[in-house]
């Protein structure tokens, strides 16, 4: 078996795992960096490397309309193309369907929209989806989901909920490579009922692994903790786990607590880019005036390439306008979302999980009521 | 003595010689990258030190706008805010006062001119020029030379020539720390008369190096090599010879054929973000059509971080807009200059440098001819 789930203890609800892939394995929890065009934004692959990710995603929508997947396929595939030589998973073009691309049309036999780049007249089936996904041949393929903007009417998100589920069928039929995952994507809005169902007529299909959809969409933390209290001891136990493009560190804590497995978030890499980073004591906002003439690093123990540096001439970057401020801070967040899971995981296998997350969100509390920052919890991380 | 030039060996005009400063020594000829606001843009420290570079380049007039020299001194000096350990060599802002600030208007006293930032109105004398730079803490200061635009009248030029031989002595007079050298800089536009006057009454003056100036500002590389024809001859041998601003592969090798130890130029990393690289058989354009599919890297035993990947690769990054894309034509570029120079020091060491240069103009102009790209010599390299 190429793709293989090992459940090595867990937490209360907290699960401490291996997913092992044709590529290598990955423990879990785990956050995968960002990759959409194959590049981590602002890193070369060897630091993306050093900030202790094992695993990272792409995405097919993009992908697939720059340079398009014959390019890749034919220069080897994602892997050898971005240089990347641990497990990818690749995002469907679900997401983007619904956040990027223009005038996008639902039939059930597939998605019509126009290029974001171009604005050609494009279409995305399920089968295509797991096609250019072939091409790309990452580890993990998401199939096709139907993304709605919420709020919405109760028969519109159980359609697009319904249709998520049959396409997911459409998905699994077309996979003809034994070296590709697929992973099934659980819609159905804030309805807790709605997503149980779905859990369940998907875990029907027998997928390697089941994600969670649809949430870090504009909804509260306590919508997306009530949705994955409800949906995650539905989903079956001995498959990954994977909540879709979530979030803050609190975010993960909370749905680690809750039994997932897998995260992928711009946050850490888009929020670097706009000079804010991530540390135990809250965010920093390093283009404010009070860094000027901070020696201190971003975070003492950090063994990222911008806390070899101070405060101060990280601002002085950002200031500047230097692209090493974007590359620096994204070189930290992603560290800093690695060293969070990292310990997570020894919390887990130490079975203190919630006295290590109720440390850590105090940690990042403290500072906003210490210094009166902007940075207000729960939104504190939404920089 | 903490500064110390030490001439190994000549070959023809061309030197082969070890520049000893506080901050350790550098092997000449030698090329030092540009970091003009304590950043080599689109790298890391890491990385530009991973290029072979023995000696960086910052410079006067963007530091004191920005942060300020009294913030770098506060926290340190430049080597420490921009975590180098190596020599570095600051400008004196002088080719910024002619190249970028606004409104400059120069009398005897000093320039006083309009900031390129935010418009405010700021003054630069030699001595300031100094003192910025003993703020900053660099191990060689350029002297505050009155640069000006060309073509100009006779009048004119001699005026700006022996002005700046004024303000060097006051810069030399101005000077306090015993830990940086100051370099003079020879002025006196295209006029071999004028150009060897200068040189004669700086070399009166004794400074530690000496700086060709007001050259690669729109002359033809014919006109370049004649003012070094004459001035190199006057140059002391027993300093180092700097040639400032300058220039492409074969300005380089030009220059080094007639004596001169030191350069720094912008075109390796400003070409590289622009999608340009330098190599053996002349400059790729990697935005060009033609790479789309090419596995080959930019040049097979380049050791550079862009050179693990595809062509193929690397234009995606660029026609995606990917940060990456810059990220390692820079890294090439610079591993390009470092490798033209260190493979130049072997061969005067091996007192073959005229037969090396000529291997390499030829290998440039071999493309030109094959594949009739856009690459004409002598303009082939400016991008």
């Amino acid at each position: 078996m190429q793709f293989r789930f090992t459940l090595h203890r867990t937490d209360g609800s907290a699960r401490r795992g291996t997913f092992h892939t044709p590529h290598g394995a990955v423990d879990t929890p785990a956050f995968m960096p960002v990759g959409t065009q194959a590049a981590v934004k602002a890193l070369t692959i060897d630091q993306v490397r050093s900030t202790g990710a094992q695993m990272i995603l792409g995405n097919t929508y993009h992908l697939a309309l720059r340079p398009g997947e014959q390019v890749i396929r034919d220069m080897g595939g994602l892997h050898r193309f971005m240089g990347w030589d641990g497990p990818i998973l690749t995002d469907s073009g679900g997401f983007q369907l619904y956040s990027l691309a223009q005038n996008t049309k639902v039939t059930e036999q597939e998605a019509t929209f126009r290029s974001h780049i171009d604005g050609s007249l494009l279409a995305l089936s399920p089968e295509r989806a797991i096609a250019i996904q072939e091409a790309l041949g990452s580890d993990v393929a998401m199939v096709l989901d139907h993304v709605i903007a919420l709020p919405a009417a109760d028969d519109v998100i159980r359609d697009a909920c319904e249709r998520t589920i049959r396409w997911a069928a459409r998905c699994k039929a077309a996979a003809t490579r034994s070296d590709q995952a697929q992973f099934a994507i659980i819609q159905g809005g804030l309805d807790p009922e709605l997503r149980v169902w779905c859990t369940m007529q998907l875990a029907k299909l027998d997928f390697p692994g089941y994600a969670v959809g649809g949430l870090s969409v504009g909804e509260s933390p306590d919508e997306m903790v009530r949705v994955l209290d409800v949906v995650c001891p539905a989903m079956p136990a001995d498959k990954p786990r994977y909540l879709m493009g979530v979030g803050t560190p609190q975010d993960l804590l909370n749905a680690v607590r809750r039994g997932i497995d897998l995260f992928d978030c711009v946050m850490p890499t888009r929020n670097g880019r706009n000079a804010l980073a991530f540390t135990d004591e809250g965010p920093l906002r390093l283009r404010n005036q009070v860094h000027q003439r901070d020696e201190r690093p971003l975070e003492q123990s950090c063994p990222c390439l911008a806390c070899r540096h101070s405060r101060a001439y990280l601002r002085h970057l950002f200031l500047a306008d230097e692209m090493l401020g974007p590359i620096l801070l994204t070189h930290h967040n992603l560290t800093y979302y690695q060293r969070l899971l990292a310990d997570a995981r020894q919390a887990i296998e130490q079975d203190r999980f919630v006295e290590y997350m109720e440390a850590k969100v105090l940690g990042w509390r403290n500072r906003t009521l210490t210094n009166g920052q902007s940075c207000k919890s729960p939104d504190q991380w939404s920089g």
